[in-house]
């Protein structure tokens, strides 16, 4: 047990606590709070600057590149949306303390669920200090502690905005430990955060693979993954292929750098010639380069062959896999074998196809002639999004308010003995 | 990566094809599996028994107790109600495939939540071949696949009626792997399991503390605890005292054995001199042995003193822990400090208290006015239990089959793309 151990234990304990005190607050106090917390990211704008500013000078300075200093920065647009955020978590329905499937058994006993806060969420991510301001703001909502360990990159980021969050808690009579900022970017840290199950009730690592891998293997508590997407697109025989190729250039190049961004379009056989030139004409236009079986090269000359490295992939950037396949159940094969679980889609015409590919495709999201851009908890209408799961106990897909809840059952009777 | 590993590793990649193959598998064929399980036990009580005894006369030769080797014991009257119990499970309502909340957005996308099986399921328990049967019927009918894991007294009675299942899975012409015995019970296999995270989507520890302690440190997948129950019975002033003196024996008495047995008693002071004395008697008539903290021995003189170890204790025998509380938040500060979040109950006949104490305490069924020992998934109207969840993500409390699912998002639309 180092020092470190012992620190990290007691902001863990001092989460536990602060946990127990909000299961008596009502969400008006939660409310409250969260509008207290949006008054001091409005109020507090020059400290919140000068924090990101030794961020970003460190950034620029460690030569990190220009995207990723973007990332890092808190502008004033930033802060705007922030700001309206945590209005918007504010107004959504309370998640807790409401009993459903409440019913009387035989023997009299009136037996239901009340839906309650999951305790202690630990939250690990890379990069973004958004990340503190919408994980804080959801887990309060939802009547749960936070204890959040940020990346260095956006360490004085990450610790001035808890900070002013600490403050807010306390002048809305709730407890500031109920959100708490490990205060160091030492990675034991987040060892000794996987090895406190007495305290902490779920992590939820968001990053790279690296990252989720290493808290999968060392956590002694669940972790709710936020892992790969290595998506695909399924063009089917017949199809609309006017359709396909929108939601295909859609899919891949409207934001390339994200999960649910397409990586792989599979083509039926019988559709190939009619549709590989012509959407590969619309993705060079996007600026897409192809990599594609023999099939795909042989109708698409600019595309380079793929190999097995190419069906894995998940590029986050503006290349896509190409492959033309058999029929609907070549794809499934291959959806099965290189899929990540994340978001899986197909365009198709056919009623009974579709059905069967809703049915069978194992994904935290399958769609039928939409763009897997739709992966995302604000646009399948969850109101918000603190990660998308691509683990299948508790959540599977975009977690909202409701995923950092779970239910005890509660049973009222008059006096009932079992016999 | 030892020989064995490379078994274990072989046995969940079958598991896992098996599971894939299940998604194709329409309610009836799994139905029809289930039957053919039964009519198996029903056909084959001669080898049964045979494995059986092998497994009992091992047990005597190990000079195990007597209790013990009941719970072995494959009787004509277990085996009916085994048989009995796969007809029931076969009865339920299908949990896999249905679509919950479908709804149109604003932009006319189709979303929507289906139930889909968790995948496959890893089975670690000791003790009863019951297990085997039981566990195996409620994953099947939730579409997944089983890897079994039992402990080496009921080695050989586990192994036959693995056999025999998939037999029968193959007569359903569903995969046989999708219900799999590991074949040793070496602990390394454990360790080998909890590291399969590629094929194994969830564990179920069932047994003792170390067992489950041991799984949780070593596991790189979700694990579903089944753990100790340190249940509470908290008697307000006022209540209903006679209420609460049948109760307390019910909740103690009826079978000490199991984990939503009493062990722990609070007393509110103002009612401690009218209860104490009379619910001591009803519990010596039981059989019970009391231990008290000082209050509550000045009224019992048979009581004798409590420690911290009591508070803490499981005893799963006649023994029972009295103490005197101030008021009803003492009770819940007692709860929360030696609680185990399992069962606690509150007999009273002040209703704003009642509803206080189902809001605030933490446990996975908070019961008023009945006895803990109604948590239990038949009980509680699930229809069949596969184990009691202490941990609070994807399930707390009884497991049914709906716990032993998730939900992937569903979305149909008509060339939707994101703008």
């Amino acid at each position: 047990m180092t020092e470190l151990d012992t620190r990290i234990g007691e902001l863990a304990a001092g989460a536990r606590r602060a946990a127990q005190a909000l299961r008596g607050a009502p969400g008006a106090a939660r409310n409250k709070a969260l509008a207290r917390m949006a008054d001091r990211l409005r109020t507090h704008r020059d400290a919140i600057a000068r924090a990101n500013a030794l961020d970003l000078d460190a950034a620029i300075a460690a030569g990190l590149p220009a995207p990723k200093i973007d990332r890092l920065r808190l502008t004033d647009r930033v802060l705007e949306d922030l700001i309206a955020g945590l209005s918007q978590v504010a107004a959504l329905p309370d998640p807790i303390g409401a009993v459903e499937e409440l019913r009387t058994l035989d023997n009299g006993l009136k037996v239901g669920r009340m839906r309650i806060p999951l305790g202690v969420i630990g939250m690990i991510f890379e990069s973004r200090p958004n990340v503190t301001v919408e994980a804080s703001a959801l887990t309060l909502k939802s009547g749960n502690a936070i204890l959040l360990r940020g990346g260095s990159e956006a360490f004085h980021s990450n610790t001035c905005l808890a900070d002013l969050f600490r403050d807010a808690l306390a002048e809305a009579g709730l407890p500031p430990d109920a959100i708490q900022q490990v205060p160091t970017t030492d990675r034991a840290a987040i060892i000794a955060m996987c090895h406190l199950d007495e305290h902490i009730d779920v992590l939820i690592p968001r990053g790279g693979e690296g990252l989720i891998r290493f808290v999968s293997q060392h956590a002694r508590m669940p972790v709710l993954k936020h892992d790969k997407g290595v998506c695909h697109l399924y063009v089917d025989d017949p199809a609309d292929l006017d359709m396909a190729r929108r939601i295909a250039v859609n899919a891949k190049a409207q934001r390339p750098g994200v999960c649910n961004a397409l990586e792989t379009l599979l083509v039926h056989q019988g559709v190939a010639d009619a549709f590989l030139p012509r959407v590969a004409r619309d993705l060079a236009d996007a600026g897409v380069v192809l990599r594609g079986c023999p099939e795909t090269c042989a109708r698409i000359p600019e595309a380079s062959p793929a190999t097995d490295a190419d069906w894995a992939a998940e590029y986050l950037d503006l290349i896509l896999a190409v492959r033309v396949v058999r029929d609907m159940d070549d794809a499934m094969d291959h959806i099965a074998r290189w899929g990540s679980r994340h978001t899986e889609a197909i365009v198709t015409t056919d009623h009974a196809r579709a059905m069967r590919f809703l049915d069978l495709v194992d994904a935290s999201l399958v769609l039928v002639n939409a763009s897997t851009r739709f992966n995302d908890g604000f646009q399948l209408g969850l109101g918000a999004e603190i990660g998308i799961s691509t683990s299948k106990i508790h959540a599977f897909g975009p977690m909202g308010l409701r995923e950092l809840t779970t239910t005890k059952f509660v049973a009222l009777g008059d006096g009932h003995i079992r016999t």
